[in-house]
């Protein structure tokens, strides 16, 4: 077996209520398989906020640092969201450990599970077999480029920034990954109107001559997100850029269904970071009602990328495929032919995925 | 009888085939309602450049400011997409022109034809009763902010920038429209994010005390291109920027079925500007393909707006609405159910609709 410490950080909203069942998860297969799984626990957002005024305690950088990997809730709090003058956000310190940590890529895969195919809007024969890996810059962009206001507070501005190197390093990581899957990559840009989106493509054009057994196409971001809900299975790897993976991933993430059913994984130099799509969804917090799916999948996909244990993160998503095989819903996977008994809450959710684990 | 010049600029790809059918609707509505029609055609985009070496030739520019109204096509070459490094691309003139004309608002309304339901990949009952109008910022942002390439051109950036000013007046526009529509306004930004967002936020938040009747929200743009496939129906007036305009709209135009059938009015300080949302599909142009109808369309939205002549503007949509429930259909909206008899090239559709009005 191996040994890893694991440090978890709930965040806001819902977060708290989902790690817990990510972390469950880690401890069961932790006992099975033989593995020494450590856990240290820290603050970050608005709950790093309330305790020290700092979105990232200088603490939960130093744990994180020192930590294999990272598994997080979810950031952000409405009170923030209503007040656009606020100097200190939740959000600075997710943006804060994604760059201290190197965590330039993220990765964001769509997959479906056959059982909630009508959980979907789209209709199942377009759905049906879409499997779609993003890779979505994290350190770059528009994020992290200047931000300015004037005195007179009447002008505002974001500097949307690419430097080569930034590019160059996401785009290899998005071609090796396409030549182990279905050989396809989309990059997504606006480069009929943006200077960052044509050095973008600059360099995957080059890039691709690297990887001529993977087909490369480009496509503009109006388009891309148009195409998604037309024709989603046309895409295998997806590569783009921070703003817009933001907007195409939280799109296809309702495709597939529901958010709540999503994974990331953000990756790069340092420890890598795992957590739901899904936000802190306040309106829900603390009511047993969050979907902890995401969290679990969060957690196959540490397994898998950080610790290299593939049969292990295997067993978790054959667990919840039979959990939802069983008919078990939480509330926002649930739909009008559910079995009205079998929708459940957070906690009895988590319970069900531990037995079938 | 109203007098009035309209400046047709067929643009590149499919444009001249589709503008040829919105200017036909427009000479049989002046000839029915005894209204007196001029026309004058002039160069733009790709079109521009292979004649005059200029996306957006002075004389065009002349004509536009000359005229009561613009009918736009589509712009945009493949040649330059492949080429990040082309100093004249066909996409400035358009740029350029909205720039030059102060078309601060793009005004997208997402209406769905019955007839049209299943060509959506949405299930017809999320899609139902969906209405939608997009206000759309047009003449700042990312797309007119300053951009630069480093001189070792590894380095490249483009400026999202707003001014108070320019937010105000796109969205007192989509205020007041609100009012008289559904009274519901959401407003789409990333305010957990950007600067400019934070000021997009304020000015909206202020501008809202003045629209006491209408129910005003905030969304970011990542949740809001989530909701636009998970439940369209639940927005009314959706007010954003420049670059998330273009993203939102592309993605609704596809939740109504098809890109084909959807038309945009740009309007602002000086003469209104119609055009169809699809853009010049090379693929297929001059294989009397296209659909006519969103040209006839942008001709419904500039007698409404430009001329204030609604009853015209309904006849078009009426003689539309009939061909469609008399079962012809262009390639693009037909499905598995069309009757393979009644699938029309681009000439024959617009000629069915000709003779419905
Ligand atoms: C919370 C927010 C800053 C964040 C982002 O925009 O990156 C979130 O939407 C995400 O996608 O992880
Ligand atoms: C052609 C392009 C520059 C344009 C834009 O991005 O504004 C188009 O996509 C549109 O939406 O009108």
């Amino acid at each position: 077996g191996v040994k890893k410490h694991i440090l978890v950080i709930p965040g806001d909203g819902i977060g708290p209520e989902v790690t817990t069942w990510g972390k469950a998860v880690l401890e069961k297969i932790g006992a099975d398989f033989g593995h020494e799984f450590t856990f240290d626990e820290a603050l970050m957002g608005h709950a790093g906020i309330e305790a020290t005024g700092n979105p990232l305690p200088d603490e939960t950088l130093a744990k994180a640092k020192a930590s294999d990997a990272i598994l997080f809730g979810a950031i952000g709090h409405i009170k923030y969201d209503n007040d656009p003058s606020a100097k200190v956000r939740p959000e600075q310190g997710l943006l804060k450990i994604r760059k201290e940590l190197g965590l330039y890529a993220n990765l964001r895969p769509i997959m479906l599970f056959d059982e909630l195919l009508d959980a979907s809007s789209l209709k199942p024969e377009i759905l049906k077999g879409t499997d779609i890996l993003f890779f979505r810059e994290l350190t770059g962009d528009v994020y992290f480029g200047e931000k300015k206001r004037s005195e007179d507070r009447n002008t505002a501005s974001d500097l949307m920034i690419y430097h080569r190197y930034e590019v160059e390093r996401i785009a290899t990581k998005a071609f090796e990954a396409a030549r182990v899957r279905g050989k396809r990559l989309c990059s997504v840009d606006k480069a009929n109107v943006l200077e960052s989106s044509r050095l973008w493509r600059e360099v995957v054009q080059d890039l691709a001559k690297q990887y001529p057994d993977v087909e490369t196409e480009h496509m503009f971001i109006d388009n891309a997100a148009m195409q998604l809900v037309k024709n989603p299975k046309k895409f295998d790897v997806v590569l783009t850029a921070n703003l817009f993976g933001d907007i195409l991933t939280d799109e296809a993430s309702q495709i597939a269904g529901s958010m709540g059913m999503l994974a990331s994984a953000s990756i790069g130099d340092g420890t890598g970071f795992f957590e739901p799509i899904h936000g802190s969804a306040h309106d829900i917090a603390g009511q047993d009602k969050a979907n902890p799916l995401a969290s679990m999948l969060s957690v196959a996909l540490m397994l898998e990328i950080s610790f290299g244990l593939k049969e292990e993160a295997k067993k978790i998503t054959d667990a919840i495929d039979k959990t939802l095989k069983a008919g078990f819903r939480t509330g926002d996977i649930a739909d009008a032919n559910t079995d009205k008994s079998k929708i459940l809450g957070t906690k009895a959710m988590g319970q069900k995925v531990l037995e079938y684990l």
